[in-house]
């Protein structure tokens, strides 16, 4: 079987790109990641592809009169990369529609919050704020809307009492890590169906698939 | 140790309420239902009272000029009463300020999602068309917003493939018949701090109470 060829844009330290990055280079997930774009040459992402052999390219959106200018350069180079499927790894611009149409319902981001509670920047403060009890990540296809896209795959943590900002992070990204390759590996087996906002997770086409993932893990 | 006075408003078939009832009834709270009052003289939620033994009340809405006498004769039958925690079991009327500030921080209500997510009504449906991958309760002290107030507790559900509204309602009506009852006790217990928007749990003051539910719930 021919592998989903991914490319991954990151702003960050990129950490859910290392998680992708090995389980891809594992076998875990039937996912290859064939190119790392970002927006600063310096982001500590761009290094981590580079130390697994993994193509980066860096296109620098000051260097653009408007968004849409830099995100037609964007959808070039991923073009250009063979990409099927865009993974949003911390990437810190939005999207405009010219990128949007281009991979239609083939973007995907992954957001440290139970959507559609806490949208936005720095949630794991607003839920501490908020006092809520549960919080956690959200994988989503990525429409026009700042995080409103349809959902994927949720993972939940508690709050706990004495939780400060650091250590909910923490918690988070660590179901970050397992539910990110997760919706990977469910589109490259062409399991999600995404019906109005709905996203339907069709069963495996080959029962012995889910050996992968034994007990499964949906 | 005298029993926490609640009393209960609801306007319809009250199976919060039915929960409360029973719980207070074997003594697995400290609390006694000294009245449930409704605006709906045909409220099942009063016949349930009623077989309880317990004291009701029906003040009819329709019969005050304003949302403002409305409650005050609310008020005024609580206090004859002597509550001192009121406690919303599918209460249909949005309470105003003479009622929030007659009883502060003593007003409890229960949502059926994982607020600050799907407040308002209808609010399961709401939940299956985002396409949310979990939903939930919540139990919150009642402030001037809708669904706004500061979280005691909350429990999570799975949303399933297959779930339509009745399912998933009946999946989270489980867990409220839980939560609610809880939240009176650790009131009762006066372990309930506010701190700003935050609901502090502290620990049991004898440790012997925590037998009742051990393993701990909290």
């Amino acid at each position: 079987m021919a592998k989903l060829r991914v490319g991954v844009l990151a702003s960050g330290r990129g950490s859910n790109l290392q998680s992708l990055i090995d389980q891809s280079l594992s076998g875990r997930i039937d996912a290859e990641i064939v190119l790392v774009a970002g927006n600063k040459a310096d982001a500590f992402a761009l290094e981590r592809a580079r130390q697994a052999g993994i193509a980066t390219c860096v296109i620098d959106h000051r260097k653009f009169a408007s968004r849409e200018a830099f995100d037609t350069a964007m959808v070039a180079a991923l073009r250009e990369a063979g990409v099927e499927l865009v993974v949003l790894a911390g990437f810190m611009r939005l999207l405009s529609s010219v990128f949007i149409d281009a991979f239609p319902q083939r973007i995907m981001n992954i957001h440290p919050s139970l959507l559609p509670a806490f949208p936005g920047l720095d949630v794991q403060r607003k839920a501490l704020e908020y006092g809520a009890r549960f919080s956690g990540c959200t994988v989503h296809f990525v429409d026009g809307g700042l995080d409103t896209g349809p959902i994927i795959i949720q993972s939940v943590v508690p709050i706990l009492e004495n939780d400060n900002e650091e250590s909910l992070s923490a918690r988070i990204l660590a179901q970050e890590h397992l539910i990110y390759p997760r919706a990977v590996q469910l589109f490259a087996e062409g399991r999600l169906r995404v019906e109005g906002r709905r996203v339907r997770v069709l069963p495996p086409a080959d029962p012995a698939e889910a050996v992968l993932f034994n007990p499964a893990v949906d």
